[in-house]
């Protein structure tokens, strides 16, 4: 049986058709049609749909379901897109609008980095576990949520906000406009703003020379390679965000004592240099002693296709 | 039916019979007989469920469940007492030992802070609630959950430790050796702090009348009926300590969504005066901008005794 996913982000539109064993047996990456309607939107993703179909040569009317994983907010029902500010969209009736042209399938629709979670529970770093959340560091920190063996939506239906839990009261204002939410502090962002503040204030740090002394030339990246390379300076942001990380992970495993963490985005691809230090942090600050499992999420680009089309699933679950 | 609920506390060892209807048709509250060994405490325990079986004329073996709610902390099995300071135990193994007195009656053993949640789910605030969320605010901060309409035990068992999450990294030392804790910054025991600071400090305040300038005489009490007097200074830590809470509360909506939280605890009872403007600094510090629902624990002194009489309907939902 296939399903197909979607994977709808500010830049790109990905689809493919999944198989019952999570594997992706072809795919589209198509630039997101930015401006046009939603019902155009949606009418090109259907045309994928019917492109998919005749290149795996079966009918569409054989894809068992549809699941649609979308930067922003869903309603509490999943049918609508609430405000997804990257994709222009604005209360958009999704479902209703992708059963037009697929009467017979059924769709579903979810957040994602809720449905990056679940892609990590059927085919990556949460397999077999019950309980299990996912941190994605990026431009900002997104959240996904395994509880009972389930993608976990919100009580109400909102799903996480993770992101914006609060580590360090009266800190940095966040972009949710609060102060010390864990996405003012634990993201690509607090890197680079902390690597230009270098440029500016302290020239003498391999940041610099790795930027050759232009603010816009920083990258998370760039910080983090300068603290691996033992830059003293360097090493201090890196260790700051540490100490920010661990709070965050900390606060989440206190709460719900989860089997197993996973951190993915962009920062996690620091790897051991992040993940090392991160363990031995949350262990210490956390009021449970013990090692609750702090690994790299596995799916990495895949994710949303690969959860999209796991919806359908956890629905009967 | 009936159920024997028990609630041990470092104080006091209560015990109640529990109807269907969660009504205590009989209870004991009796001193915790501390320092004698488990294995006297549970043969204490037996004789008050053949004193209450005789007071309520039916055979002890009619009760259909042993509940236990203890304070500390519990093993994943849900059968051992691991640590509880207070009650001077260490590895008890609990359940089996009550067996050995009641062979045919299941027995079930839980952490205090969860069961006085799930006493809410059957009884209290959180009636025809999946998703919930209980703060009890006293010397520490104890935390309950309720997902997917059942009492949370942690996704490794361990229950959850919510007092120790992590609001303001680099705050005040915790009890639990870290900094910023939710349970250094929301306690009585924080307000008593403060209080005590103006007797030292600053004299020009109601709290220095009402605890007639002694440091001991402070309580959490008398900090906040000054606060509800006008008393400036008193105003300013309550304010404090309406934003720290604030902070906590927002933290757990963010992640988990839920669909009430409630306030249980000794600090809970300065009413309306708190409820107030933590909702709203909640409504204003959360990434959701609605109400979430925060309201006060309904079960006060009964909670343990009825919570640990559901643990038997909890295992079986």
């Amino acid at each position: 049986m296939y399903q197909i996913g979607f994977d709808v982000g500010g830049t790109n539109l990905k689809v493919g058709v999944v198989s019952d064993e999570m594997e992706i047996i072809a795919n589209r990456n198509v630039a997101f049609p930015k401006g046009e309607t939603y019902e155009k939107i949606a009418e090109r993703m259907a045309e994928q749909i019917m492109e998919l179909a005749k290149e795996i040569k079966i009918p569409a009317s054989e894809f068992k379901s549809i699941g649609i994983a979308t930067a922003g907010s869903i309603d509490a029902s999943g049918t609508m897109i609430l405000h997804a500010h990257n994709l222009g969209f604005h209360d958009v009736p999704m479902v209703e609008e992708m059963h037009k042209h697929f009467p017979e399938i059924p769709v579903f629709l979810a957040n994602d980095a809720d449905t990056a979670a679940l892609a990590e529970l059927h085919a990556g770093a949460f397999r077999g576990k019950k309980t299990a959340v996912l941190f994605t560091l990026g431009t900002g920190v997104g959240g996904g949520i395994i509880l009972g063996g389930k993608m976990f939506k919100g009580g109400l239906g909102h799903g996480n906000e993770l992101g914006h839990m609060i580590i360090q009261q009266g800190g940095p204002i966040c972009t949710c406009g609060n102060k010390g939410c864990i996405e003012s502090l634990c993201t690509a962002t607090w890197l680079i703003q902390q690597g230009r503040r270098v440029i500016v204030e302290n020239p003498i740090s391999l940041i610099f020379e790795m930027a050759e002394g232009e603010m816009n030339n920083v990258t998370a990246k760039i910080v983090i390679d300068s603290a691996k390379e033992g830059d003293p300076i360097a090493l201090d942001i890196f260790h700051t965000f540490v100490d920010s990380l661990s709070s965050a992970i900390t606060s989440v495993v206190v709460l719900l004592d989860p089997e197993v963490i996973a951190l993915g985005g962009g920062v996690s691809l620091a790897g051991e240099f992040l993940f090392q230090p991160v363990r031995e942090m949350v262990k210490q600050k956390s009021f449970f002693k013990f090692d609750h499992g702090v690994v790299p999420a596995q799916l990495g680009n895949h994710a949303g296709i690969i959860g999209a089309a796991m919806l359908a699933r956890n629905e009967t679950l």
